[in-house]
């Protein structure tokens, strides 16, 4: 069987290579600092886990409309009146299996062949993925410190035209951690649409802000794709439950979608969702937002004392994007060696794009305080005494 | 935002008009025989339900492999070993948010744009959409009874050429229940890849067949893609888990899909899933597969008594699609009188395909035995006093 071209065009990403070698180590008696896996280390809170256990005893775990469990969806809209002050219909919510089945509805619904989207680099590698899977172009748009690593409609204007038909911003981001302004933001929405585009913004890191909170492209426009997940902040990856809003004028055509593709999304990750966003248990998320926050500004802090360039304040998500320049002019080649002699593993920037990868790399605060300290101790110890220390 | 093209192209389904109707009527005090829903109504069974529950105890549900869980991928290479003799590799094996993930792996790596794909007239609608979905050009080649209902290497020649690329074979199939013949499987096979095309083989409803099993289409080759999924034999519907077989050569690019477009699939189905293999449940689902096959033979030989046509005896799933001709010129509109004037529901031929679909009904047998006989009592009044009757 021949492989569709698109395919050819996804990258491995690194990280999983920096992965399995990181376990073989584990395997061989090593212990590993692990700063490179964007995912909680949080249980599922007991509240989820209580009413996943009792959707599932009795075994009626059936099929769910495709656009999700009635009360689900009413839920996420509700959620949106309370956190962001914005009227959403439940029927423009979408629950997907995960903001990944997000993705694939919002830019299955947007993108056609040969047309061209405005992303972020660097940015969460995905993104340019699901572009190819519809046969969409990526346009990679360099930002820097400088745009607190955020497109702007200035510099997505200067790759406008050409077949340009869209844009994905995602804010608090991946891999850098940091906040688009709202008014920049309420602008990229404004010339995005003024020239008939599309906009998907992934509010996946919204909740884990440790500044002021962001706002929603929902407060600026009803025209927009917003996915959104209960990976995060609400710390339920394994799940794989998160939801679409979508434009009223998409609502019928998502619904078809996504009776075809997904036919529903995991009944008990949907019980177990709604659950979620009980009092208690979003006390219980604030409370671990505040231990984010605290590894944040330990880390932030540690990487800038061994001489690490940290350019842009991450102010959220659980990402440093940090410039190890002057310890090395291959991040990858820095992250390899930090594996091997240190046990510590984190991902090169190469993964996020073609803007200077080679200068970054990303550290995850996805692990207790004792254990990134430790983490850092040995990452002192090797850009001091190691090959460009 | 304006609407990608494929999607306008992604008819609703009937079935979900009867559906909400039926819903409707028993907001109402109605009684409903629901013979319209492709969904075992069985139970997840005990033992499956027990390991979820383990699973989740505890909070510790993360994303997990790309591909799946290793035990999960071996149980699932070693199942094919023991029920076809034939060798598979885990690593060819990707778990997949059920057989639906699996198409959208299957075609998003082999569907290129423009591409034209072969599919038997009447069959599951959500093929020629996933075809749609990667820009690929759906072939429907009318089947009928002296085919079984499936497609051949000789009616697919009519077809090929003109950018035909591919075909999607299924067996057991929806909605007719027939199995395909063995030598006419290999023969649709060796005539595509003789022409470099691709074959993906949906073998959801292996495992409910009642009389001779059907082979896999990895017996003939191993370059073909196989779909499968927990929904069906094993009863999993709302868990959203499956599988697909891939050819060697497409290992890495499926790895790199599934990273991109699902992470994983959820860790609870998975684990779920894994118990599924155990022998007791085995036995238990056989013991239900003993059961559909009564309910198969009563509601056969009930519906040709009360005088449709059922051309293809139907072997496996749990379908019969029958012929309404003798009772009415349109099957939509008789399945709607059938559900006003008796609170019968089930599915008008139109969501197969386009091959005489006003001739045709799909009734499901996924309830029980009594449940079945008053609606067979209910279909019997209005054909013989109804408008048509
Ligand atoms: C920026 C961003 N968006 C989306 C996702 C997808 O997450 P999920 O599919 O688990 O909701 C991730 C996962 O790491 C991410 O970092
Ligand atoms: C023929 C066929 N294939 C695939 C599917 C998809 O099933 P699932 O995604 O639940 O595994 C169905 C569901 O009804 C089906 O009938």
């Amino acid at each position: 069987m021949q492989i569709a071209r698109r395919t050819s065009d996804i990258r491995p990403f690194h990280v999983m290579e920096i992965l399995a070698r990181a376990q073989a180590l584990e395997r061989e008696g090593r212990d590993v600092v692990h700063m490179e896996v964007g995912e909680p280390d949080f249980p599922t809170p007991p509240w989820v886990v209580e009413a996943a256990l009792a959707a599932i005893q009795g075994g009626g775990v059936k099929y769910t409309p495709a656009a999700g469990l009635p009360e689900l969806r009413e839920a996420i809209a509700a959620y949106y009146g309370q956190r962001y002050g914005v009227r959403v219909e439940p029927r423009r919510v979408f629950v997907t299996p995960g903001a990944s089945g997000g993705f694939l509805l919002a830019l299955g619904l947007s993108v056609e062949p040969g047309a061209g989207v405005a992303l972020a680099d660097p940015g969460y590698p995905c993104y340019a993925n699901f572009v190819r899977l519809f046969d969409g172009v990526p346009h990679l748009v360099p930002v820097d410190a400088a745009d607190r690593f955020h497109l702007s409609w200035e510099r997505v204007s200067h790759y406008w035209g050409g077949g340009m038909r869209g844009v994905v911003v995602a804010s608090p981001a991946n891999p850098t951690g940091t906040l688009i302004e709202p008014g920049v933001l309420r602008e990229l929405i404004g010339f995005v649409q003024e020239r008939g585009g599309f906009v998907v913004s992934d509010e996946i890191y919204h909740g884990l802000e440790y500044g002021a909170a962001s706002p929603t492209a929902l407060e600026f426009s009803d025209e927009v794709c917003v996915v959104n997940s209960f990976s995060k902040y609400f710390g339920m990856t394994g799940w794989r439950v998160g939801w679409v809003v979508v434009p009223e004028g998409l609502v019928a055509a998502a619904e078809r979608l996504a009776q075809n593709i997904f036919i529903s999304t995991a009944m008990p990750s949907q019980v177990a969702a709604l659950a979620a966003f009980a009092e208690e248990n979003i006390r219980e998320l604030e409370r671990r937002r505040g231990l984010f926050r605290e590894r944040r500004d330990f880390l932030w802090a540690g990487l800038q004392e061994l001489g690490f360039g940290i350019p842009a304040r991450p102010e959220g998500a659980f990402y440093i994007y940090a410039d190890c320049g002057p310890f090395s002019r291959d991040s990858q080649d820095f992250a390899r060696s930090l594996l091997e002699e240190t046990g510590v593993a984190l991902t090169p920037g190469l993964d996020f794009g073609k803007h200077r990868p080679e200068g970054f790399v990303r550290l995850c605060y996805t692990a207790p305080l004792a254990r990134l300290a430790e983490g850092l101790a040995r990452i002192g110890g090797f850009v001091r005494g190691g090959p460009g220390g």
